[in-house]
Protein backbone atom coordinates (compact mmCIF):
# COMPACT_ATOMS: atom_id res chain seq x y z
CA UNK A 1 0.00 0.00 0.00
CA UNK A 2 1.21 3.67 -0.76
CA UNK A 3 0.71 5.06 2.37
CA UNK A 4 2.32 2.43 4.22
CA UNK A 5 5.09 2.29 1.76
CA UNK A 6 5.57 6.25 2.43
CA UNK A 7 5.15 5.84 6.71
CA UNK A 8 8.10 3.63 6.47
CA UNK A 9 10.28 6.19 4.58
CA UNK A 10 8.73 9.51 5.89
CA UNK A 11 8.44 8.13 10.02
CA UNK A 12 7.11 10.84 12.00
CA UNK A 13 7.17 13.36 8.87
CA UNK A 14 3.94 11.82 7.37
CA UNK A 15 0.89 12.21 9.94
CA UNK A 16 -0.99 9.33 7.69
CA UNK A 17 -4.19 8.62 10.06
CA UNK A 18 -5.55 12.33 8.85
CA UNK A 19 -5.23 11.24 5.17
CA UNK A 20 -8.25 9.33 3.76
CA UNK A 21 -7.59 7.26 0.22
CA UNK A 22 -9.27 4.35 -1.53
CA UNK A 23 -7.27 2.61 -4.17
CA UNK A 24 -8.68 0.01 -6.48
CA UNK A 25 -6.26 -2.54 -7.77
CA UNK A 26 -5.76 -2.86 -11.01
CA UNK A 27 -3.89 -4.96 -13.90
CA UNK A 28 -2.04 -4.23 -16.74
CA UNK A 29 -1.25 -6.73 -18.95
CA UNK A 30 2.60 -6.08 -20.79
CA UNK A 31 1.88 -3.87 -23.38
CA UNK A 32 -1.24 -2.68 -22.14
CA UNK A 33 -1.36 1.39 -21.68
CA UNK A 34 -1.72 2.69 -18.36
CA UNK A 35 -1.11 6.38 -19.20
CA UNK A 36 -2.37 7.47 -22.69
CA UNK A 37 -0.56 10.73 -24.50
CA UNK A 38 -3.32 13.51 -24.97
CA UNK A 39 -5.38 12.31 -23.03
CA UNK A 40 -6.60 14.12 -19.97
CA UNK A 41 -5.93 12.14 -16.57
CA UNK A 42 -8.00 11.55 -13.40
CA UNK A 43 -5.99 8.93 -11.39
CA UNK A 44 -2.12 8.33 -10.40
CA UNK A 45 -1.12 5.14 -9.63
CA UNK A 46 1.36 3.32 -6.90
CA UNK A 47 3.20 0.43 -9.12
CA UNK A 48 3.11 -3.49 -6.90
CA UNK A 49 4.59 -5.52 -9.67
CA UNK A 50 5.45 -5.35 -12.69
CA UNK A 51 7.79 -2.72 -14.77
CA UNK A 52 6.11 0.45 -16.66
CA UNK A 53 8.17 2.68 -19.55
CA UNK A 54 7.70 6.26 -19.79
CA UNK A 55 7.92 7.34 -23.33
CA UNK A 56 7.44 10.93 -25.14
CA UNK A 57 5.87 10.17 -28.38
CA UNK A 58 6.37 12.47 -31.44
CA UNK A 59 8.69 12.47 -34.63
CA UNK A 60 11.12 10.57 -32.76
CA UNK A 61 9.95 8.03 -29.44
CA UNK A 62 11.74 8.91 -26.02
CA UNK A 63 11.76 6.36 -23.49
CA UNK A 64 12.37 8.75 -20.76
CA UNK A 65 12.02 6.56 -17.53
CA UNK A 66 11.21 3.58 -16.32
CA UNK A 67 9.59 2.28 -13.15
CA UNK A 68 9.60 -0.68 -10.74
CA UNK A 69 7.54 -2.09 -7.38
CA UNK A 70 7.03 1.02 -5.02
CA UNK A 71 7.36 3.78 -7.53
CA UNK A 72 4.54 6.30 -7.69
CA UNK A 73 3.61 6.87 -11.15
CA UNK A 74 1.40 9.25 -13.43
CA UNK A 75 0.83 11.80 -15.63
CA UNK A 76 2.00 14.35 -12.72
CA UNK A 77 1.95 17.57 -14.80
CA UNK A 78 -1.17 16.52 -16.57
CA UNK A 79 -3.20 16.05 -13.07
CA UNK A 80 -1.60 19.48 -11.89
CA UNK A 81 -2.59 21.42 -14.42
CA UNK A 82 -5.91 19.59 -16.04
CA UNK A 83 -4.24 19.68 -19.46
CA UNK A 84 -3.54 16.29 -21.81
CA UNK A 85 -0.64 14.13 -21.05
CA UNK A 86 2.36 14.91 -22.94
CA UNK A 87 3.57 11.35 -22.04
CA UNK A 88 2.46 7.47 -22.17
CA UNK A 89 3.09 4.96 -19.75
CA UNK A 90 2.81 1.26 -21.08
CA UNK A 91 3.46 -1.89 -18.84
CA UNK A 92 6.44 -3.48 -20.61
CA UNK A 93 5.55 -6.33 -18.29
CA UNK A 94 2.57 -7.65 -16.43
CA UNK A 95 1.78 -4.84 -13.76
CA UNK A 96 -0.56 -4.90 -10.56
CA UNK A 97 -1.29 -1.26 -9.38
CA UNK A 98 -3.14 0.76 -6.86
CA UNK A 99 -5.31 3.04 -8.66
CA UNK A 100 -5.81 6.25 -6.77
CA UNK A 101 -8.24 9.01 -7.88
CA UNK A 102 -6.25 12.38 -8.19
CA UNK A 103 -9.11 14.97 -6.74
CA UNK A 104 -9.67 12.60 -3.74
CA UNK A 105 -5.99 13.69 -2.53
CA UNK A 106 -6.64 17.29 -3.53
CA UNK A 107 -9.47 18.13 -2.28
CA UNK A 108 -7.73 17.14 1.31
CA UNK A 109 -5.33 19.59 0.82
CA UNK A 110 -7.31 22.24 2.30
CA UNK A 111 -7.38 20.57 5.85
CA UNK A 112 -5.20 17.04 6.16
CA UNK A 113 -2.05 17.60 7.05
CA UNK A 114 -0.70 14.21 6.05
CA UNK A 115 -1.92 14.63 2.30
CA UNK A 116 -0.10 17.84 2.17
CA UNK A 117 3.01 16.23 3.67
CA UNK A 118 2.48 12.77 1.45
CA UNK A 119 1.93 15.64 -1.50
CA UNK A 120 4.89 17.85 -0.75
CA UNK A 121 7.51 14.38 -0.67
CA UNK A 122 6.56 12.52 -3.47
CA UNK A 123 6.55 15.53 -5.06
CA UNK A 124 10.29 16.57 -3.76
CA UNK A 125 10.71 12.79 -5.03
CA UNK A 126 9.40 13.39 -8.68
CA UNK A 127 11.73 16.77 -8.72
CA UNK A 128 15.12 14.98 -7.98
CA UNK A 129 14.84 12.55 -10.22
CA UNK A 130 13.88 14.81 -13.28
CA UNK A 131 16.40 17.72 -12.07
CA UNK A 132 19.24 14.90 -12.02
CA UNK A 133 18.23 13.48 -15.32
CA UNK A 134 17.73 16.86 -16.60
CA UNK A 135 21.53 18.03 -15.26
CA UNK A 136 23.05 14.65 -16.28
CA UNK A 137 21.77 15.11 -19.76
CA UNK A 138 22.92 18.56 -19.88
CA UNK A 139 26.29 17.67 -18.18
CA UNK A 140 27.17 14.25 -18.59
CA UNK A 141 28.35 12.06 -22.05
CA UNK A 142 25.97 9.21 -23.15
CA UNK A 143 28.96 6.89 -21.73
CA UNK A 144 29.16 8.42 -18.44
CA UNK A 145 25.15 8.09 -18.18
CA UNK A 146 25.68 4.83 -18.87
CA UNK A 147 28.18 4.51 -16.23
CA UNK A 148 26.78 5.48 -13.55
CA UNK A 149 22.82 2.88 -14.68
CA UNK A 150 25.14 0.20 -13.98
CA UNK A 151 26.55 1.51 -11.14
CA UNK A 152 23.37 2.90 -8.98
CA UNK A 153 20.84 0.85 -10.86
CA UNK A 154 22.07 -2.38 -12.08
CA UNK A 155 18.41 -3.77 -12.15
CA UNK A 156 17.50 -1.97 -14.62
CA UNK A 157 20.40 -2.88 -17.13
CA UNK A 158 19.39 -6.50 -15.51
CA UNK A 159 15.90 -6.17 -17.24
CA UNK A 160 15.46 -3.91 -19.69
CA UNK A 161 16.10 -5.04 -23.20
CA UNK A 162 19.66 -3.43 -24.87
CA UNK A 163 17.73 -1.18 -27.59
CA UNK A 164 15.56 0.02 -24.91
CA UNK A 165 18.23 1.28 -22.89
CA UNK A 166 19.94 3.27 -25.64
CA UNK A 167 17.09 4.73 -26.18
CA UNK A 168 16.60 6.05 -22.64
CA UNK A 169 20.46 7.48 -23.10
CA UNK A 170 18.94 9.14 -26.09
CA UNK A 171 21.79 7.52 -28.50
CA UNK A 172 21.23 4.99 -30.90
CA UNK A 173 21.52 1.33 -30.22
CA UNK A 174 24.96 0.87 -32.15
CA UNK A 175 26.40 3.67 -30.00
CA UNK A 176 25.37 1.46 -26.88
CA UNK A 177 27.10 -1.68 -28.31
CA UNK A 178 30.71 0.65 -29.03
CA UNK A 179 30.21 1.62 -25.33
CA UNK A 180 29.62 -1.73 -24.13
CA UNK A 181 32.48 -3.12 -26.41
CA UNK A 182 35.20 -0.42 -25.20
CA UNK A 183 34.01 -1.12 -21.64
CA UNK A 184 34.39 -4.78 -21.86
CA UNK A 185 37.72 -4.86 -23.61
CA UNK B 1 6.73 38.81 1.01
CA UNK B 2 6.69 35.19 -0.12
CA UNK B 3 3.87 34.38 2.41
CA UNK B 4 1.78 37.15 1.16
CA UNK B 5 2.92 36.26 -2.48
CA UNK B 6 1.36 32.69 -2.50
CA UNK B 7 -1.42 33.81 -0.50
CA UNK B 8 -2.33 35.88 -3.23
CA UNK B 9 -1.95 32.74 -5.40
CA UNK B 10 -3.02 29.66 -3.13
CA UNK B 11 -6.05 31.53 -1.48
CA UNK B 12 -7.89 29.08 0.85
CA UNK B 13 -5.25 26.37 -0.16
CA UNK B 14 -2.73 27.84 2.25
CA UNK B 15 -3.61 27.92 5.52
CA UNK B 16 -0.68 30.59 6.12
CA UNK B 17 -1.48 31.45 10.04
CA UNK B 18 0.11 27.79 10.93
CA UNK B 19 3.67 29.12 9.19
CA UNK B 20 5.43 31.89 10.12
CA UNK B 21 9.19 32.37 8.76
CA UNK B 22 11.87 35.27 9.28
CA UNK B 23 13.33 36.32 6.34
CA UNK B 24 16.31 38.36 5.80
CA UNK B 25 16.43 41.01 2.91
CA UNK B 26 19.65 40.64 1.02
CA UNK B 27 21.04 42.76 -1.95
CA UNK B 28 23.34 41.47 -4.58
CA UNK B 29 24.77 43.39 -7.41
CA UNK B 30 24.92 42.50 -10.98
CA UNK B 31 27.31 39.60 -11.36
CA UNK B 32 27.08 38.93 -7.70
CA UNK B 33 26.93 35.41 -7.15
CA UNK B 34 23.60 34.09 -4.54
CA UNK B 35 24.67 30.21 -5.23
CA UNK B 36 28.11 28.89 -5.76
CA UNK B 37 28.26 25.32 -7.18
CA UNK B 38 29.84 22.82 -5.11
CA UNK B 39 29.22 23.96 -2.30
CA UNK B 40 26.51 22.96 0.45
CA UNK B 41 23.43 25.64 0.73
CA UNK B 42 21.13 26.22 3.77
CA UNK B 43 18.87 29.14 2.17
CA UNK B 44 16.37 29.90 -0.36
CA UNK B 45 15.25 33.17 -1.97
CA UNK B 46 12.04 35.07 -2.80
CA UNK B 47 13.36 37.55 -5.40
CA UNK B 48 11.92 41.03 -4.90
CA UNK B 49 13.67 42.58 -7.53
CA UNK B 50 15.97 42.29 -10.57
CA UNK B 51 16.71 39.42 -12.71
CA UNK B 52 18.62 36.10 -12.25
CA UNK B 53 20.69 33.15 -14.32
CA UNK B 54 20.88 30.10 -13.33
CA UNK B 55 23.69 27.92 -15.03
CA UNK B 56 25.11 24.30 -14.63
CA UNK B 57 28.80 24.63 -15.02
CA UNK B 58 30.76 21.84 -16.84
CA UNK B 59 32.73 21.72 -20.52
CA UNK B 60 30.33 23.79 -21.68
CA UNK B 61 28.59 25.85 -19.61
CA UNK B 62 24.80 25.80 -19.75
CA UNK B 63 22.43 28.35 -18.88
CA UNK B 64 19.52 26.61 -17.62
CA UNK B 65 17.01 29.58 -16.59
CA UNK B 66 16.34 33.19 -15.67
CA UNK B 67 14.18 34.27 -13.19
CA UNK B 68 12.30 37.60 -12.98
CA UNK B 69 10.88 39.37 -9.79
CA UNK B 70 8.29 37.27 -7.71
CA UNK B 71 10.08 34.11 -7.93
CA UNK B 72 11.32 31.39 -5.71
CA UNK B 73 15.01 30.63 -6.27
CA UNK B 74 17.37 28.61 -4.67
CA UNK B 75 19.31 24.94 -5.21
CA UNK B 76 16.44 22.78 -4.25
CA UNK B 77 17.94 19.74 -5.18
CA UNK B 78 20.56 20.79 -2.70
CA UNK B 79 18.49 21.73 0.06
CA UNK B 80 16.41 18.59 -0.13
CA UNK B 81 19.59 15.97 -0.34
CA UNK B 82 22.32 18.05 1.45
CA UNK B 83 24.51 17.32 -1.01
CA UNK B 84 26.78 20.30 -2.95
CA UNK B 85 24.55 22.37 -5.08
CA UNK B 86 24.95 21.65 -9.07
CA UNK B 87 23.93 24.85 -10.11
CA UNK B 88 24.93 27.99 -9.79
CA UNK B 89 22.79 31.52 -9.38
CA UNK B 90 24.20 34.97 -10.32
CA UNK B 91 22.55 38.12 -10.10
CA UNK B 92 22.45 39.72 -14.11
CA UNK B 93 20.78 42.94 -13.06
CA UNK B 94 21.06 44.18 -9.19
CA UNK B 95 18.93 41.96 -7.24
CA UNK B 96 16.71 42.34 -4.23
CA UNK B 97 16.16 39.26 -2.38
CA UNK B 98 14.09 38.22 1.23
CA UNK B 99 16.53 34.99 2.10
CA UNK B 100 15.01 32.03 3.86
CA UNK B 101 16.67 29.95 6.17
CA UNK B 102 15.75 25.92 4.52
CA UNK B 103 15.60 24.51 8.48
CA UNK B 104 13.33 26.72 9.45
CA UNK B 105 10.49 25.83 6.73
CA UNK B 106 11.91 21.69 6.89
CA UNK B 107 11.23 21.76 10.84
CA UNK B 108 7.66 23.25 10.12
CA UNK B 109 6.71 20.20 8.24
CA UNK B 110 6.16 18.02 10.88
CA UNK B 111 3.34 20.02 12.29
CA UNK B 112 2.29 22.95 10.42
CA UNK B 113 0.13 22.66 7.93
CA UNK B 114 0.43 25.78 6.21
CA UNK B 115 4.22 24.77 5.94
CA UNK B 116 3.25 21.45 3.95
CA UNK B 117 0.74 23.43 1.80
CA UNK B 118 3.51 26.12 0.94
CA UNK B 119 6.03 23.55 0.04
CA UNK B 120 3.88 21.46 -1.75
CA UNK B 121 2.52 24.11 -3.87
CA UNK B 122 6.18 25.57 -4.19
CA UNK B 123 7.38 21.79 -5.57
CA UNK B 124 4.69 21.47 -8.00
CA UNK B 125 5.51 24.56 -9.88
CA UNK B 126 9.18 24.09 -9.93
CA UNK B 127 8.18 20.00 -11.03
CA UNK B 128 5.77 22.10 -13.77
CA UNK B 129 8.47 24.19 -14.89
CA UNK B 130 11.45 21.50 -15.10
CA UNK B 131 8.83 19.05 -16.71
CA UNK B 132 7.92 21.16 -19.44
CA UNK B 133 11.22 22.43 -20.19
CA UNK B 134 12.71 18.84 -20.70
CA UNK B 135 9.38 17.52 -22.77
CA UNK B 136 9.91 20.38 -24.67
CA UNK B 137 13.87 19.91 -25.50
CA UNK B 138 13.09 16.04 -26.02
CA UNK B 139 10.51 17.06 -28.48
CA UNK B 140 10.94 20.61 -30.14
CA UNK B 141 13.27 22.23 -32.20
CA UNK B 142 15.32 25.11 -31.38
CA UNK B 143 13.28 27.10 -33.67
CA UNK B 144 9.83 25.96 -32.22
CA UNK B 145 11.06 26.69 -28.53
CA UNK B 146 12.42 30.35 -29.57
CA UNK B 147 8.77 30.92 -31.13
CA UNK B 148 6.99 29.92 -27.62
CA UNK B 149 9.38 32.17 -25.75
CA UNK B 150 8.57 34.81 -28.32
CA UNK B 151 4.60 33.90 -27.74
CA UNK B 152 5.16 33.16 -23.74
CA UNK B 153 8.09 34.92 -22.71
CA UNK B 154 8.31 38.07 -24.29
CA UNK B 155 9.56 39.84 -20.98
CA UNK B 156 12.83 37.06 -21.14
CA UNK B 157 13.40 38.18 -25.29
CA UNK B 158 13.22 41.50 -24.09
CA UNK B 159 15.73 41.87 -21.20
CA UNK B 160 18.14 39.19 -21.88
CA UNK B 161 21.11 39.15 -24.14
CA UNK B 162 20.47 37.23 -27.33
CA UNK B 163 23.98 35.26 -26.75
CA UNK B 164 22.74 34.56 -23.60
CA UNK B 165 19.17 33.43 -24.82
CA UNK B 166 21.38 31.05 -27.61
CA UNK B 167 23.01 29.46 -24.59
CA UNK B 168 19.65 29.05 -22.75
CA UNK B 169 18.05 27.50 -26.22
CA UNK B 170 20.80 24.73 -26.16
CA UNK B 171 22.00 26.59 -29.75
CA UNK B 172 24.86 28.62 -31.06
CA UNK B 173 24.62 32.17 -31.25
CA UNK B 174 24.76 32.41 -34.59
CA UNK B 175 21.89 29.53 -35.46
CA UNK B 176 19.40 31.96 -33.17
CA UNK B 177 20.42 34.85 -35.49
CA UNK B 178 19.52 32.59 -38.90
CA UNK B 179 16.20 31.54 -36.85
CA UNK B 180 15.85 35.42 -36.22
CA UNK B 181 16.74 36.69 -39.81
CA UNK B 182 14.11 33.75 -41.29
CA UNK B 183 11.66 35.06 -38.92
CA UNK B 184 11.98 38.34 -39.97
CA UNK B 185 12.03 37.94 -44.05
Amino acid sequence: MLKEHFKRIMGDEFDESSLVLHPAIQKFAKGQVLVEAGKLQSNFYFLKQGIVEVTIPGKKEWIYDFFFPNSVIGAYSSLLTGRPSRIAITAIEDCEVEAYAWFELKKQYATSIGANQLGRFITEQIFLLHSKREIDFLSKSAEQRYIELLQFQPDLILKIPVHRIARYLGIHPESLSRIRKKMNS
